[in-house]
């Protein structure tokens, strides 16, 4: 199955793109969608609908696995990145794609075995698991390939389960 | 100018359309989209985007004025709020329309001439400014009325300029 990880913002929204089977997962491809800061942010939203259109229709992933929100201190910010998360699930929604949803902790658990392990070393994990020459650039790619390999090893909280 | 106030929310979305011009303002049309509470979010937020969009061609809107988004201590929520009022927006920004948005004190200084007037007294100043026989219902399209109608008196807030 083919898994489309994402990690949701309005500036930047990591995606990355894992094919696992039999335990095993493949990188296909991971990056980033980026939008200019000096842009209306309905206009950075409407990006974000379109390119992520664009990811699905080119990859035709199984399943998007998306991490759940969660607010910190910077409320403008993350009132954008729920903005960003909405459109995002409404697309995977509309193009039939299954979409599940991962705690913080429940990816580290899934990748490094440890609910409160650090963030490097979820990122080196990854890139062990994945047989990668490096860690995936930028953290936002990074994190994407994280979430997806979560799914790949763990595939629990359906959020949204299409038919097609 | 017709003008389409927005009360964002992913249950329900209150809707309030007017006509106004020469300082005077007339209603057109005002509901509620609303959505299952049973169903997955992700196809919340599609039907709302569907809904928004049918809306929008059905009345061809030539402003949307909408609420900026506060967080109150319900955290889920607005995360739910936020993701729905994310569609809204890129919705919008896909089919041409301007969006202006307001906090609710510029709503209540539009409307009742008092920033910190009760919510009774802007849905009763909405109803008698616009000579209707009765409040709005449900709330949320009372809300979304009084919204457009603080666009149709102050035309300020601008947050995205469509070029159509």
């Amino acid at each position: 199955m083919r898994i489309l990880g994402i990690d949701p913002g309005y500036a930047i929204v990591g995606f990355g793109i894992l094919d696992a089977q039999r335990g095993r997962a493949r990188l296909v491809r991971c990056g980033a969608i980026t939008t200019p800061a000096g842009v209306a942010m309905p206009l950075r939203l409407l990006q974000i609908q379109e390119d992520m259109e664009t990811l699905i229709r080119e990859f035709s992933p199984d399943a998007m696995a998306i991490e759940e929100l969660f607010f910190n201190t910077n409320v403008t910010t993350a009132i954008g990145v729920a903005q960003a998360r909405g459109v995002i699930l409404a697309t995977a929604a509309r193009l039939g794609v299954s979409i599940y949803e991962y705690t913080p902790s429940q990816v580290k658990i899934a990748v490094v075995g440890y609910g409160k392990a650090e963030k490097r070393q979820v990122m080196e994990m990854t890139k062990g698991i994945l047989g990668l020459s490096a860690v995936p650039k930028p953290d936002d790619a990074a994190d994407a390939v994280a979430i997806a390999l979560c799914h790949a090893r763990s595939r629990t909280s359906l959020l949204y389960g299409a038919e097609r």
